[in-house]
């Protein structure tokens, strides 16, 4: 119950995260030891005040995570929490094995789930309505004299609520009357909207004299909303989970719920600073789950802050405030101007601003890479996720037209792939090209862990002794989507690469009938620019 | 103004639907009129009271859209709606060629948008405040006398109320005396939260007596629950976007708003038996902007009733409505278990039991499969988005277990794939495979528009004679994901397939160090479970 200045967050208002916990059970996620380690620093980093971190004793895995996190993080801002459940029915709570797994694990805070819905307790526990009484009082009052912090998550309370008030609000009285800190209303089902959660919680409030918190979940998309509205209601402690990862739809997504707390409320609920690493932390949770960040995130999407219309795009350059709800800068995001068909000369111009391109107001220039964009966009090319690719066409176009010749530093001859599963059940992959670079005509051969890995190597072999900048770069990221063909027409392959050079990284598209020939043009795009990057010397 | 019954929804009320216009602002959406035409039928179908197209005059393709939509679709439920701008400061309306292409579009309704913030007014429009109150009133009276029903959407209205709100207030009595039905309150920027949205309705509605609706965007997270505060505070009209598509983070979702209207508010808002075919209209609507559908959208995604945790699946069995906040099957949706390793044999068996297979009780045999489906996982297959790989890979222990051998179509060989990028920029694509079925050796040899496509071909041409039942299905999707080598290991690549006999749809998953050997497995699988399926006779 300490506040101790500006890094520990203040204990009157709890950011409580349970993206290890309730957030793994998301469809898709599946988390080892090392990454729930390296989750829970990112976590501490941002500075929620509890980290939920799993079950212990309920499998190896969240056992190990427990042993493993207070031995190896020294955490900065929070709490390590560990979750389980009430004592068994007709059991001492001295005897029952998972909480003594829970003290066993050593975690300072332990989130008991407690029954308040009474069909549930009788049909899922198969006990009575006051046995489960004795159940929560007992566990708390158990741990509370072990010295641990105690919440207690009152699963399905708000279903339960309406099918029954008064077992609903007994159950929060026994657990607070017992020692609980914080008694968790949770709307397991995720069924409720803003205005029935905030009544409820009102009316919980003022009945129990408990301190309240609220765990929402997202099925009817207000998860975010009733957070806030349980808040408003008087509730002192949310928990979310990272992107709002959970089961089903998934939980209150941690990022706008804070954004909102600072920057709506007013209310500082993270150490200084934290918001603004907010985007980050979002993008390598992600990555550390093994999702493509979600690019309409609020707040924290690459998308959140970009702008499309042509309309917006010229209104935009009069005042970006009048067109944003806050300055992306806050949440560590950035504005961006999307190049697409419908945006004209005014987004392609603020465009190249963004990447340092002077037009030097050269209308017909501007004219014409707008012309080229919109071609290509309509053969499947996007460079809305394709920077570099973009930034290449419209630089060449720029130096077509200063020069009468843009600088490339290879030519392409031909090339060819061959994949071949052998009888034995191996793979051989080989790959060939032929370029032309510095008045030579190279040959190369060489074989990969697939057919765009062994081009990416032959072309490497090919071109490294000329360029020496090559071996600096490396393929980081290589997505497929296949483009429906339309009208009649045949599907194509688009080939998104990101590659980086260890100081930055950039995005190249590529877009053929097949996927190797796709792969192929966005490789020789992301060759291309990281040679323009590294500053090397053009073939022609 | 009239109520006909149960097709036409009630004017009372109005889902306002802006997928055509402003979802299209969605990064990475790009309609062509084809597709516009055919979301409209699936708008109209689903029962939405107004389908706003685009912005008649503003671009050939929107002109075009209005035209053909008049011509070619006979509207069961829903009416057009042209969007545009008020006059233009310092021109009569009659002259104003804008306006006259609204009138030339042929809709019935107009959505005028009109600057209800003082900021926005001086710098955007650069006009005076009074002259754009008279721009708004003159269009207006001009578009009624024309006899058209005519709505105003207040751009921008919560900021610009906050900063001024008697001159906010001042344009939505303007539209409203000059004869617009609704007034629309925009947050353009979607910065608000519920309770703002809710008092800020309440305070408008009380001081103009206008028909008031609601524009909602994302930004804060909170647009279908601030759609549903301004519902709440006496908003008749809503505003939203299929999908939730739109701009940065996107617009208020159709969807969870017209379910939270229907199912929570108990108020009919679309024809009998519509909301039934949410979840397919939804997806459909996702195939035609070329963007996969939301797996994680609250009511229609296909995880918005998937359950995983091993502890839920066990309980889920004694009553399913103890863990949903609504019957799925009420938007078209169906409840699925999960298999994973975080599952146990409860899941596998509820699985099963899903797909039709009855293990008999037999222990040994589940814990078999859980078993293979963990160790596969670990090699980074997912069954969650591959259901017939799952049941191929249950239905083969099962026969093993009770005949001995699973049932087999034909054994592999050895497959190769060449593909070449000719000195002339044209590619070739060739495939070669060797298989054995029914005592036969067979090699054949095809091209294709890529690798994959050759393979596929080749193994058609192998086996076509023998299982001519091959003939009916066809490759409708196929997916790649890139999974991230972890602790050192190599990466590896996951490829999804979906194929289709015209009957029905079935999803396949391969793992293997490239993307061929990987599509390779997807492709087995999907044609093994393809001949089951059709009752083909197997080889062994």
């Amino acid at each position: 119950m300490t506040a101790t200045g500006t890094t520990v967050p203040d204990d009157r208002f709890h950011i409580f995260d349970t993206t290890l916990r309730d957030g793994a059970q998301r469809e898709g996620i599946n988390l080892t030891v090392a990454d729930k380690l390296a989750i829970a620093r990112h976590l501490d980093d941002f500075g929620v005040g509890f980290i939920e971190g799993g079950w212990p004793g309920a499998n190896p895995r969240d056992t190990e995570f427990f042993a493993r996190a207070q031995a190896e993080i020294d955490f900065r801002h929070a709490r390590l929490v560990a979750f389980g459940a009430t004592r068994k029915a007709g059991v001492r709570v001295e005897d029952d094995p998972q909480v003594a797994a829970l003290l066993a694990s050593g975690a300072p805070v332990i989130t008991l789930v407690a029954k308040s819905h009474d069909r549930h307790v009788e049909l899922a526990l198969r006990t009575t309505l006051d046995e489960n009484l004795a159940m929560v009082a007992d566990t708390v009052s158990y741990l509370r004299a072990q010295g641990r912090r105690v919440f207690v998550d009152c699963e399905h309370f708000f279903d339960g609520y309406r099918a029954n008030p008064e077992y609903a609000k007994s159950v929060v009285r026994a657990a607070h009357q017992a020692g609980a800190e914080v008694v968790v209303l949770c709307d397991t089902n995720g069924g409720m909207l803003p205005a029935q959660v905030q009544a409820v919680v009102g009316t919980v409030l003022a009945d129990t004299g408990a301190r309240l918190g609220i765990h929402a979940q997202d099925d009817t998309g207000c998860a975010v909303a009733n957070t806030l509205a349980a808040v408003d209601a008087g509730a002192t402690h949310v928990q979310c989970t990272a992107n709002g990862y959970g089961e089903r739809v998934g939980n209150a997504n941690l990022f706008p719920v804070v954004a909102a707390l600072e920057l709506k409320y007013g209310r500082r609920v993270l150490p200084a600073g934290s918001l603004a690493e907010m985007t980050r932390i979002s993008h390598a949770i992600a990555e550390l789950v093994n999702l493509t960040p979600a690019t309409h995130q609020p707040y924290v999407g690459v998308s959140a802050f970009a702008h499309k219309a042509g309309l917006h795009a010229s209104a935009i350059k009069v005042d970006p405030d009048l067109y944003q709800h806050i300055d992306p800068e806050l949440v560590g995001n950035s504005m961006r101007m999307l190049v697409s068909d419908m945006a004209g000369r005014a987004s392609v111009e603020l465009k190249g601003k963004e990447l340092g391109i002077d037009f030097g107001g050269d209308r017909e220039l501007i004219g014409r890479v707008v012309d080229r964009i919109k071609e290509r966009e309509l053969a499947g090319y996007t460079y809305e996720a394709a920077d570099a690719s973009f930034e290449l066409l419209v630089r060449e176009e720029l130096e077509q037209r200063q020069t009468g010749r843009a600088r490339r530093f290879f030519r392409l001859e031909s090339w060819r792939t061959i994949v071949e599963n052998r009888p034995d059940g191996s793979h051989a992959n080989e790959a060939t090209v032929k370029v032309r670079a510095k008045g030579e005509r190279i040959v190369a051969t060489a074989e990969g862990n697939g057919p765009v890995d062994a081009l990416d190597r032959a072309l490497r072999v090919a071109l490294e002794r000329i360029y020496p900048q090559l071996a600096t770069m490396e393929l980081v990221d290589y997505r497929v989507r296949i483009l429906e063909g339309k009208h009649g027409t045949q599907s194509t392959t688009r080939v998104l690469v990101s590659t980086t050079d260890g100081q930055g990284e950039w995005s190249t598209v590529g877009v053929a009938e097949n996927v190797i020939a796709a792969s192929w043009q966005a490789l020789d795009d992301a060759y291309a620019y990281g040679l323009r990057r590294a500053g090397a010397e053009p073939t022609e």
